[in-house]
């Protein structure tokens, strides 16, 4: 099954894309992609939406495809690719980051580069939504049925201020705009396989990422039992797994985003994302 | 005024204590404590709450005062004293860091000891919350505006997850229980100059922190100011502004928390917090 949020910023209604391609409101089943309406067993037992309002994506903006306000978890480090473009040795176990929740947005809303922000980078991620609450997971096999989806992201960073301005990359991750995620929320019986994803990115149609899911130093269902260790994970809580190697950093020209470029990504068959880059408003933005 | 949020944990409901000690439910005025019910200009016009439900907070939970589910802020290293314990330097700028949401709870429930977590730590907090949404301010100077009010915190942290366990403090900081919140959020014109306010953190009885807030390295409105330059802060975001010395990292014989000691936090006239610690409950929580 694959989920959207149809509607302006904030003003998003939740949907269902049907197998013939039709999106379809489903408000009048849940209030939004959030908390209880994300559990395994509610989606699994969803039934066709026919009859429901016809929703227009060609005249009707593409919200994130869970309601933002959850815990946004950025796993660093976890391609072995990506960790080489670094200079960086593998992690032990997972590094774990967070990103302000402010910073999600949809996957076609412009990118906005930050005032002094010279050094924002892409980065094409596997993004795991959490559906039912995990604490203390005894091993990894029980991750799967805490998962209500997987989504395509991009986990914008800004290097400036996640490696020069006093340790702890939060800052470099907490941009407004600096994590579209969708179009959709693709539930684990449709996604496929999490350990065998294509993931590309492209800028400007340049192709800068091309990997799979099976570079990660720790999987899918590692991941989730290693955060049950040390924090409750609650449904609307995203998972960012880590991105292949390709970023602007590693890269002798080191080609970070600048206002008009194009970012497009992908991963699997979770749907493409394209942004474009633009400066922030800051004086509009005081208040 | 002293806003507060009773009842079992998400099922509180917002009330405010009135100049007699009188909790009243205000829940016909608001739905909650979050959102746009947290704005400054909303909160000064409220009226008096006569006449509303009262609520014995004798037989009634007191939970966090704010709505978790905002983003959970916390600075590092923002006292002289911690940073003298900690044997690290004064930072030249903020270093911020966060916990998952999912750690939020009320100012008397337990805390809870994480499983294996021998070097679990206390952390008595001034907490600003923001009541209006702040991006790129201009300068500290605008910072006020934003502010909600104030709270007492625990800024627990299990200091084995947050430096030994590869990078980023959010690990160490994001178990469950690790952030008792209130009773109060007290606004503004009531808490009074956020630079002088006395703190205390006693453990079993014995005065294990006692500072101001005037030892702060950047006061509160710098924080504010600096925070709203890489991410938006929104109504319900939390921040925990940094604590001083006397923790168990920096003593001789590292006292860290065990089942069954009394941890009792207090800041200025925000309110004082008691939490009782006891040991994760694994096989009850898995799930």
């Amino acid at each position: 099954m694959r989920l959207l949020r149809m509607g302006r910023p904030g003003e998003e209604r939740p949907c269902v894309e049907d197998r013939d391609g039709v999106v379809r409101d489903v408000s009048a089943w849940v209030p939004d992609w959030t908390g209880a309406a994300l559990d395994p067993d509610f989606l699994r037992e969803l039934g066709p939406t026919d009859g429901l309002p016809v929703v227009d994506p060609r005249t009707t903006r593409v919200g994130p495809p869970v309601r933002p306000g959850g815990h946004l978890v950025s796993i660093g480090l976890n391609y072995r690719s990506h960790a080489a473009d670094a200079g960086m040795a593998l992690p032990d176990e997972p590094i774990v980051a967070s990103k302000a929740p402010s910073t999600m947005v949809g996957p076609y809303d412009d990118l906005v580069i930050p005032p002094g922000g010279d050094k924002t980078d892409w980065e094409v991620e596997l993004a795991v939504v959490i559906g039912r609450k995990a604490k203390y997971l005894p091993d990894s096999t029980r991750a799967a049925e805490h998962i209500a989806g997987f989504c395509t992201a991009n986990d914008v960073s800004e290097r400036g201020w996640l490696l020069e301005r006093g340790g702890q990359w939060l800052k470099g991750k907490s941009f407004e705009s600096f994590t579209p995620l969708g179009p959709y929320l693709v539930t684990p019986d449709e996604a496929g396989d999490s350990g065998s994803l294509a993931l590309t990115c492209r800028v400007n149609g340049r192709l800068m990422q091309q990997a799979s899911t099976a570079d990660m130093v720790f999987d899918v269902h590692h991941l989730i039992w290693y955060l049950s260790q040390f924090m409750v994970l609650n449904p609307g809580d995203v998972v960012l797994t880590g991105s292949p190697g390709g970023v602007a950093l590693g890269r002798p020209d080191e080609p970070y985003l600048r206002p008009g470029d194009l970012v497009e990504a992908e991963v699997g068959g979770l749907g493409a994302q394209a942004q474009r880059c633009r400066a922030a408003r800051v004086v509009e933005a005081i208040g």
